[in-house]
């Protein structure tokens, strides 16, 4: 993966010579409260430059460079004052533009440094970063930089054709080759060493202003004020267009803690970044890494492949993914047990027992987590019992399969009382009490089906220029997630479905999730996808999209540009073979196998009436099956 | 240490039956920011409670009782109520006293389950609680109570007699026998079965009131502001009369992550109660346990027997406590190496090369903190680095001797510079810079002394009714500690003396701890304090006081009566054989075999005058020693 010992970083990433780093957010001044400091998670960088400068920060392999923490926290500090200074007497190049705080900068980057630096510099400099999900099309990606108003964007090298002439227009653009500053042609480098001189002049102003006691460093920023914005989280946009999530410093901060310590993140640890670290800030995962003084391990491109080679020769002991990521992972053919224990946070849905299974015996341990971009991605979790270790596999993931309760710092995750509105619709119970809003409880009995609500440090400020929707989503205190769950108990939640994946036949609810779930019982199905489907007489049934195990008698029918392939073009998919069409002998065999299956667990109405073999499912680039594709091909038919 | 199995906690203390132990702070409104609650430490009682219900959360094997979260939870919020409602119509009785918010309660106990259900059930009610040093003399105590405005005390049954008439008059004194409720005549536990009447009889009401969304348990209670105030702990007082630190909610919250954090606490977690449970509330680990679900285990009587007995039979992983605890440890004829990591958080001063070894030989291992009750007792760290594995074992003791840096979620420590004003004393450096005032950093040479500047959310707010004291110790939005250090290039700082315990000698300042450090590399030395004395030629030079090792060929000269009793006594302590008076000749021999050790290692100057051999130094309830003891008796010859 590159040979690391032969990198040797450009000067103008190296911490000041002679000198100390001074490692103090904002000004020291008598102005402000000798008790009560911003929570930001700046801090984090600055504490582990400070205490730990050599350990490993960031770890680029197929590069072949690596920078120790006071080289990374030198380089934030730069990229910070490189945008803190545009538009000043000494500002990097044209078009001219005055810097502000609160600014948007937009990142269009794999899973990479850059975005890491950005996730420090852009904050450092007063700005909010903006995240792009590097799978939307040139069309979404305008829509976002534009909604955004994002002034500056940052776009590695092999991202840049993504930008349509209007979304770069007017706008300072800044492209990155990943080089680490081993490539003079490098923008984002030069930009880099831009900031380093202005960081430079900037303290020999000051030392000039105040010889008696000058400031240095990041001394020299002001501190975020933590209920202030922090970053601007555009969502996948299952439907409609996509919504910016608004964060704050001190959300972030308690994320980060949050997700240390439930990730039981320590100094011993290397993260994978597997997940993209533009999802939801990577959970906060950038923070909470440096919080822990742990080693984050790149790769741009996020396959199996590389993942057991990095697992293998990195001694990585994090990552996190959906269970699609962790069957991938499972069924490539260089798995094999690994000598160290990785925890793996598990989000989208949880293993199912096969797939835990596998993943115990490869040392691979999932924690079934769930979050939004909205709650910084996962705040409740599974909370494992030291009891279930005696219990059968089977029961074992049953119990794992629940999301479980609030992280630390989290709020509790409560399941909110619905009722029965218009058009079989449901709306969540709403009670005034002298002049205040309640939500109820549904009951602790595992059945009640209600929503869940979130509320707390770390729910989002709101939806950027989008009050409307903000007002739809928060009632009584509560961020509704649109998540439908029950509440056992045990007080732990757990989902039944995706308020818009519920398939709604004969007056009765059908949660695709639990059909699901019972499909992945069957010896032959990989993964499957259950989304309603208009039916004559009762309304809607289900229509079941079946991946079957490479072993199974049956061979898919969707040709290459099946859902497999990405999100724009399964759009247009036809519908050969669905339907019921004309079907081999085998797979008709087949399907009334799985029927059989599905009627020893299920409510006849709940079996699907429609089956399609494909070869895979469309999905978001964080793994999420996306039901809204699979609901336009059913639409069609 | 008694059966646990045969206790039953009486109904009073049970969670309720039937319904969902609603777990959640202040009622669900929609007047609240949906993604800003308050942060307090309270919340950490809670989601133990509602995810860990069933887990250990104390375990008390002198009395023969332990308790599960949700056990402990009923009781802390049965405490809150029966305090909230005092004054109401159904109060419990005489005097009358009209419960109000902020409302002091103090507390006058050993290491027992009622000082946590207090750090929990007082805060809950709204009130600030105000844990007493149970080493006071009853005319202490009483100017505490008083100073505090407590209206309230909860006192174990044992130190009940140390309360004057006047500490008790006109206040409502609960006596607890710490049964647990076993002990029928145990008016804390009466207390607790009041308390949960009205939090029936609440409940009952809010019900009528609201019966569509009726709140219940922890709900009915309003959550604290987090600036508002959480715990008033007076300072051991070794100059003057002690003085109250206030703390926050908002503090006391981050200060228990970092402590979790830095002690690495985890659900498997067994933490022993060493340390005063009253001292700086705990460290704050009444609530970093109770975050990370760790089990805490109480000890009424804190000695070595019965130290060793629940490392052996409880599991212990974790304590903390000052150096003379871990000699007393390591000491102890049972001593013998655990199946067990113990991790141990040693304060006041560092392990010598010595005592580092024999703790690691028993699987103790130290991690150095430095802190102040100012600074919610612990919040600076020696990190120590993996390459020290490697170092002899002096060397790996000398580095670790440093205190380090600031705690996750702490500022900086930084070191500030320090002028000379009249008479050899010494001021803080401030700078005036547009307006705004600035301390100024000593250089990062190991060599410079400057003091201790702390700020950050893990700092008091300030000294409770003493504004004077508050504002002779903040400066430029900093708290001066008082404690003098340097800082090395790596930024750790490192205390060469306690600001007071200087000795200045002909112009020259004398580091006492230093002459301390090198006195214990000699063979014969236990332990030794030096303190400056009066000397006509030179102002001052140092007196030591020395503690021998058993197999020493010298006695101490001190009595029974000597520095070892109680500090009340100490204090009236005369000087037989003090002073280089009559000595024997293995005594004199010894001095200049001991003044010959120093010569080898500091200079001419900083050699004591004086030397005593004593049985024990005096030392306050927390293990450091008290120098303003020894300095009276200095002043008498």
């Amino acid at each position: 993966m590159g040979t690391m010992q032969a990198y040797t970083p450009p000067t103008t990433s190296l911490p000041p010579q002679g000198r100390p780093f001074e490692l103090r957010l904002s000004p020291t001044n008598s102005s402000q409260l000798h008790n009560h400091t911003a929570l930001t998670p700046l801090i984090f960088l600055l504490r582990a430059a400070l205490i730990h400068p050599k350990k490993l920060a960031i770890k680029h392999p197929e590069r072949g460079w690596q920078i120790t923490f006071d080289v990374w926290a030198a380089r934030c500090l730069n990229l910070a004052f490189a945008l803190k200074t545009l538009g000043g007497k000494r500002s990097w190049k044209s078009p001219p533009l005055q810097w502000e705080k609160g600014m948007r900068v937009a990142i269009l980057a794999p899973n990479a440094p850059m975005i890491l630096d950005a996730y420090h510099g852009v904050l450092a400099a007063g700005g909010i970063v903006v995240p792009l999900n590097i799978r939307n099309t040139p069309a979404e990606l305008q829509y976002v930089i534009e909604h955004s108003g994002s002034s500056i964007l940052l776009v590695d090298w092999e991202l840049e054709a993504q930008l349509t002439p209007e979304a770069r227009k007017g706008r300072l653009v800044i492209i990155c080759r990943d080089s680490g500053g081993q490539d003079k042609e490098d923008e984002y480098e030069a930009f880099l060493a831009h900031g380093r001189q202005q960081w430079d002049l900037a303290q020999q102003e000051e030392a000039k202003r105040h010889p008696e006691a000058p400031l240095s460093d990041w001394a020299l920023l002001p501190s975020p004020p933590e209920d202030s914005p922090c970053a601007l989280c555009y969502t996948s946009g299952t439907t409609g267009r996509p919504k910016g999530v608004l964060t704050t410093h001190r959300g972030s901060y308690l994320a980060a803690i949050a997700n240390a310590i439930e990730a039981s993140l320590t100094p011993d640890s290397t993260y994978l970044w597997v997940l993209p670290i533009f999802h939801a800030c990577g959970w906060c995962f950038p923070w909470a890494s440096t919080l822990s003084f742990s080693t984050q391990l790149t790769l741009r491109k996020v396959d199996p492949e590389r993942i057991w080679r990095a697992f293998r020769e990195e001694g990585v002991t994090h990552y996190s993914g959906a269970p699609t990521v962790q069957i991938s992972l499972v069924n490539h053919p260089g798995a094999s047990r690994l000598p160290q224990e990785v925890k793996v946070a598990v989000a989208a849905s949880a293993p199912t027992a096969d797939l835990l299974r596998r993943m115990e015996e490869l040392h691979l341990h999932p924690v079934h987590v769930y979050g939004l971009t909205e709650s910084y991605g996962p705040l409740v979790r599974r909370y494992p019992k030291p009891e279930w270790q005696e219990l059968p596999l089977d029961e074992r993931a049953r119990l794992m399969a629940r999301q479980g309760h609030g992280f630390a710092a989290a709020d509790e995750a409560r399941v909110v009382r619905l009722k029965e509105v218009q058009g079989g619709k449901r709306e969540v119970v709403v009670v005034n009490v002298d002049g205040e809003e309640r939500l109820v409880d549904v009951q602790r009995n595992g059945e009640e089906i209600g929503e869940i609500a979130l509320r707390g440090n770390i729910v989002m400020q709101g939806y950027y220029r989008d009050e409307e929707s903000t007002k739809g989503t928060i009632k009584a205190g509560y961020f509704l997630t649109g998540d439908l769950a029950a509440r056992h108990p045990g007080g732990e939640i757990e989902i039944k479905d995706r308020g818009k994946d519920v398939i709604i036949s004969g007056g009765e609810n059908i949660s695709s999730l639990m059909v699901e779930s019972e499909l992945a019982s069957h010896p032959l199905v990989l993964e499957s996808s259950v989304v309603a489907r208009p039916h004559e007489k009762w309304g809607e049934r289900g229509h079941a999209f079946i991946v079957l195990r490479s072993d199974s008698p049956v061979t898919p029918h969707a040709s290459p540009q099946s859902p497999s392939s990405s999100p724009s073009q399964s759009h247009s998919q036809g519908g050969e073979g669905e339907g019921g069409g004309e079907v081999g002998e085998k797979e008709k065999e087949l399907v009334e196998d799985l029927k059989r299956h599905c009627r020893d667990r299920m409510s006849g109405f709940a079996i699907p009436a429609w089956w399609t073999f494909v070869e895979a499912l469309p999905k978001t680039s964080t793994g999420k099956v996306q039901k809204n594709v699979l609901r336009g091909r059913v639409a069609k038919l």
